[in-house]
């Protein structure tokens, strides 16, 4: 390799992890947000409710940082085969992870109505659902750093896990707005929450889906001899 | 301009031109799937029901072909400043589109059982919210086509009926499901179909806010002397 071209990719490298980093601290920014808003509503406390609500400024400045990050690498670097997805694949995962911002604003609104009502039950399976959408996203990006297929395709396994909680907390809702009209608006909020849960879920599949494309991607290209990037 | 630059240009375009062609069309599958959706709904017609929820793939053989159109232009032609951004918001809306049709599979899902008891009210916001969603997407992908900042803002600007329509809704089936237990299972059916046309618009603004970014970015570079591309 010449020197100038090891000098660029020893750049890009050094950038494309500065790019990474940024993703796990937005990731990190996403999952405390949606724990503050779970915890808001376990502890039926306003103010760790409000914090919730209030707090996505540094996932929004995150935002913006990192697709302003991409565009730099993909028009500098022009990279090419598995690099380019990469790179694609963190535009991509940085809109999800806005989106499980604005998903703990929707928990946390939710969560607030909630504490207007009496309590409709004692919340064991919400936090648990939120347990399992934080680890699946945290995993996905994980994989997505290691380029980790097997870990990618555990959050897709979790998914299931994460949808049959969702039916129970449904169903075991549904029985007490059934029997007690007054637990109707209350349950409701917690249905949603449920929802939100489960979408905070679906961007972590979505991510973890992005990590098998890449690293597929790119052994289809090499069983095909064209092993470039 | 050279010969081989100018006859590159005119590929490049011609490549842009029938990317977008594409997503048009998967844009025009992704609403016909939520109309036929909500029709099954209003007319209470399970084969209707039926062919919308096992209409996407249509949808999913165009968001394959779609991605790979523009990871072949990125590497191709390296696009730089508005093409560049004009791609990579390519991949974005393609998977906004195929999310649309993942949600009229799901509104078909509430239909089928909302057909499993006897109808709550006639309904008329649901309709209307539908078309107001379509109508949204619709907009914001030739939008994107035409570059047309107006017509995106309009989009935005709709995001606040669909959200006033969704509370209206959400309103309303509270106090049928207050007065009578009989209704709250299909009841809920209907709000969680509301929330579902709600992310449709979730995602038809998505697809505006890509335009005006395109857009705003050139005028960014323009300003400051860079007009590239």
């Amino acid at each position: 390799m010449a020197e100038p071209a090891r000098h660029q990719a020893r750049h890009f490298q050094e950038e494309l992890e500065q790019l990474q980093a940024r993703l796990l601290e937005m990731g990190g920014a996403a999952e405390e947000q949606v724990r503050l808003a779970i915890k808001g509503l376990v502890d039926r406390d306003p103010p760790t409710i409000e914090r919730a609500q209030s707090g996505d400024q540094p996932i929004n400045r995150l935002h913006i940082e990192i697709d302003s990050r991409c565009f730099t690498l993909l028009a500098l670097f022009q990279p090419m085969a598995a690099d380019l997805r990469r790179i694609v694949a963190a535009v991509k995962i940085n809109t999800d992870l806005e989106r499980v911002g604005d998903l703990a604003v929707n928990i946390a609104e939710a969560a607030r109505r909630y504490c207007l009502h009496p309590p409709v039950k004692k919340l064991i399976d919400i936090p648990r659902m939120a347990t399992l959408a934080q680890t699946m996203l945290r995993d996905a990006l994980d994989a997505f750093v290691r380029g980790d297929v097997a870990l990618a395709q555990r959050v897709l396994d979790e998914d299931d896990k994460l949808d049959e909680l969702k039916d129970t907390i449904f169903r075991d809702l549904l029985d007490y707005m059934l029997q007690d009209a007054s637990t109707i608006e209350p349950a409701l909020d917690l249905i949603l929450v449920s929802r939100h849960l489960e979408r905070i879920g679906d961007h972590a599949t979505n991510v973890a889906e992005d990590v098998i494309f890449i690293v597929s991607a790119r052994d289809v290209r090499h069983h095909a001899g064209e092993g470039a990037s």
